[in-house]
């Protein structure tokens, strides 16, 4: 019984995993370097997207999941950055995670030819989006220094899963009993050697490294012919 | 294709809740009252538990709900409060959420002829936990100030799926640029008249009332005989 269950799970993620190379072979065609940016809700990664996007050195564009609602979307819109809303909650409730096909039916509204740079926003979740490519060539990760320091030991696949962790709200450390070595230590216990970057959204701190950041990902891809 | 699809969710949430119905059976037989407590990742549940259960007029246990690790588990049974843990981490990557059969898995580890209130500790996920009834009377949710005021109208159905939303770590307040009221707002826009308590697991404030609350919440079980 309990093989069934496993055998019908990565029937999905294979299915899931066969739509992910079609959207990377499309953005691989229109030389669009795509970035699924994830974290628990309110980790700040739409403010993160706020703060870098503008005055980056390369042209962005964004794909913003969410369960419900268009209030990130119209936020980057405000900022002129290309935006298009995916909403998931046509499932029951709503889906946890954005896969390979929901990306997939948001292609045609995406400007790929006018951006170098697709960050796609996935919902605000630690487990389901690290389980779903949806063809994106780097995972980032945005972890709120006020989750605590526990957060990578339980939720470690999402930590594994991704190139670059940003630490952010570092300007509440004083008002925190967090401690930022030992979150760097259980983020480095779990994916070991993984980039991290120390960032507030609210002061600044570490926007600039993290816009860097960005661009040499877009100029990476320039460099490299696609295999 | 698509009405396929939700056929099988559908008969996927009945097989649930008919395994819920018989957990609430197995806890009524007992005469525990059990609390469903959510949200996000890192907004507080194990620290409020830790706070308020010691002290507490009632006999609690709780079941932690976990991807990974026992951390949550060990730092209450510290405190002396009877615990049980349950990872989902056997699943493709971890599951998201508690549903009724992991919680029938853990009935016999549990301790109910000793209890008189059961707090289910699930992941935290904003989304799907809210979708997935475990056996429980009542579901509380934390919400941290640090999320942000536009969490319920992201997440409605977890909003409006509570009793009460116990909103932590006020003590941030000074030093964010979050307003209370605009989420206090929000809560009600998604769930008219929901009880609300403004409480910091660090400070300790609304700790009283919160426990006041649980002894309520089972004191009206005992007064309402089982329908």
């Amino acid at each position: 019984m309990h093989r069934v269950k496993v055998r019908v799970v990565e029937d999905a993620l294979d299915a899931n995993n066969t739509i992910a190379s079609a959207n990377r072979a499309d953005f691989d065609r229109e030389g669009v370097t795509v970035l699924n940016l994830m974290s628990a809700p309110g980790a700040g990664k739409t403010t993160l997207l706020e703060r870098a996007l503008p005055g980056l050195s390369v042209r962005p564009g964004v794909l913003e999941g969410d369960v419900a609602g268009s209030l990130d979307a119209d936020r980057l819109a405000d900022r002129h950055i290309p935006v298009t809303q995916l909403n998931t909650d046509q499932g029951f409730g709503g889906e946890c995670h954005l896969d390979a096909n929901m990306v997939r039916s948001a292609l045609p509204s995406l400007p790929l030819a006018d951006i170098d740079l697709l960050v796609i926003e996935n919902v605000g979740n630690l487990v389901c989006p690290a389980e779903f490519r949806v063809g994106e060539d780097v995972r980032v990760m945005v972890a709120a220094i006020t989750e605590g320091e526990d957060k990578p030991l339980k939720y470690p696949l999402m930590y594994r899963t991704c190139e670059l962790v940003l630490i952010n709200k570092v300007d509440l450390l004083p008002h925190l009993e967090v401690d930022l070595e030992e979150l760097l230590a259980n983020i480095d216990a779990v994916h070991p050697g993984v980039e991290t970057l120390v960032v507030s959204a609210r002061t600044g701190e570490g926007v600039e490294e993290w816009r860097r950041w960005l661009a040499a990902r877009v100029a990476r891809r320039a460099a490299a012919p696609v295999a």
